[in-house]
């Protein structure tokens, strides 16, 4: 089981960097910008929780598996992006694994470290989705996951269940695979139904789209 | 004392959120992403100046009011927006408590720590700005203090004073307190008669500027 | 030599000080935005490394020339880049020297505190280019590096060829001195050539270059 998870960890790092160097490409940046847009979309969640933490040395230092994935992911990304179009249903499906597997991950640090359910819960969401956004600030971009559909939600249920599960002293083998299999079920429903959460209304803008309902009816919540 | 500086901590903290969920909300942001700027405002300040400074753990692991309170104080905000304007002015009166007291905080860590007046003072402007900072870069704007009215010049008036009075060994209440007035009596003052600092103006901007002086003489320094 | 070092040191990170306060002029930005984009600039790459690898104080808490001399620097640029235009072609390769110095400097702070290669020669980049990724990103540009001509790569080039001397066991002066040669050769071939990456290319894109092959054959790699 630890194995399984720890397999599903390497997947989740290297699919997040598929994700940062196609951003990258989408900005025709570089191979250098590849390799760390690649990188930091992987190891970008990780490390702001242990510098947080105070977890010394970062995980990649520890183990450099964790730096030398998303680099060789990002080349062979650059080089095969090249030759042929990437299946973006599969890599939005293989994100959603990332997201579930390092919510759990970085749910289980945050607790052993400050062995606080709140504390544990913020450190699963950051160490799943803190890579993404710096992606984003780094490729200019406003941060997609701060107005797209349901994503950081799902870490946050995920979280939350998995501090549920503990505070019942389930086993840790079962609270970590109920919590990944919540948020990845979210996540792909939310994918699957395009669900997305309400939108912040300024007072003034809902008078106006009150008056223009019919025209755009789905970005009134 | 002592109370009614963490009182006026928390109102700062408070504050300081409400300005991320508004910026957040000027985005069309999602009730997550409001939540993650209202957050990041609010105690990325604190956040940075504890990671420079090696405290461990991070003010808000120690004391989770200061995640809990930026958290209900953005979703209130969500709430609240969408049946009513917030007044802008007391939004900004507020926000200059709180820069004066974030200034004299990190000022107080930051020299209990290293006990050198020049990162002390540095630290205060951290805690007072870089909030505001990473919440403009990561809803996609040019950071507003770089060029906007005095703002930091402020936190770094009542650092630079709050240092002199430590040096002169005055009672720690009395240098913070005169700290306190000195940033914000400076901010309401900016924000009273709109000062601002001399701009940037390169060599050939500025002949430029000279001949166009008629047009837009406000813009030369 | 060390002296040397450690001179270079200080006029690396005086260059990029000034990189960073005429960044911050582009944008017309005021006297504190200058004075924060010139440290940044010429602290950030080496307090990112600090900060993941756990060396407590940050440098620029150790000796605090390294914050006095990128502000004194920056005020001076404000000061100087209204009355005269500054020689561009020279503040380029003067940068080049930053680059070249912080790569042997931060692979070296690298080495010592974790005895891995690969973490020195990332830290060594990191301690390079990280300070002018954060300017660009506070004065809203997509990071220069990330498609602009061999900037990182001239970095890793040192940082491997410091890996590569220390494993064999060359004295320490040696070196660094020839890292910083590489680094430094590398660099200002690309300015003088022009040289640059291959760019990430899509493969729908590359449909498109071909057929457009004759308009912009330079764009295709």
């Amino acid at each position: 089981m630890d194995f399984i998870i720890h397999l599903l960890d390497l997947i989740g790092t290297a699919v997040f960097a598929i994700t940062g160097a196609l951003a990258a490409g989408r900005k025709r940046m570089d191979v250098f910008g590849v390799v760390v847009l690649g990188c930091v979309t992987a190891i970008g969640g990780g490390t702001l929780r242990d510098l947080i933490l105070g977890s010394r040395p970062v995980f990649w230092i520890e183990d450099t598996m964790y730096l030398a994935i998303p680099v060789a992911t990002a080349i062979g990304t650059f080089v095969v992006a090249r030759s042929r179009r990437l299946p973006e249903i599969v890599i939005l499906y293989a994100d959603a694994v990332g997201l579930a597997v390092f919510t759990a991950i970085g749910f289980q640090k945050g607790f052993q470290v400050t062995n606080m359910y709140s504390i544990a819960i913020v450190m699963g969401m950051s160490t799943g989705v803190a890579g993404g956004i710096i992606r984003d600030v780094l490729s200019g971009e406003v941060p997609l996951i701060f107005h797209r559909e349901i994503y950081a939600s799902a870490s946050l249920c995920g979280g939350v269940l998995l501090a549920l599960l503990t505070h019942l002293q389930q086993p840790s083998l079962f609270a970590v695979s109920a919590s990944i299999m919540t948020t990845l079920a979210i996540r792909v429903a939310a994918l699957h139904w395009n669900l997305t959460l309400p939108r912040f209304l300024l007072e003034e803008d809902r008078i106006k789209a009150t008056r223009n309902e019919q025209n755009a009816p789905e970005d009134v919540i």
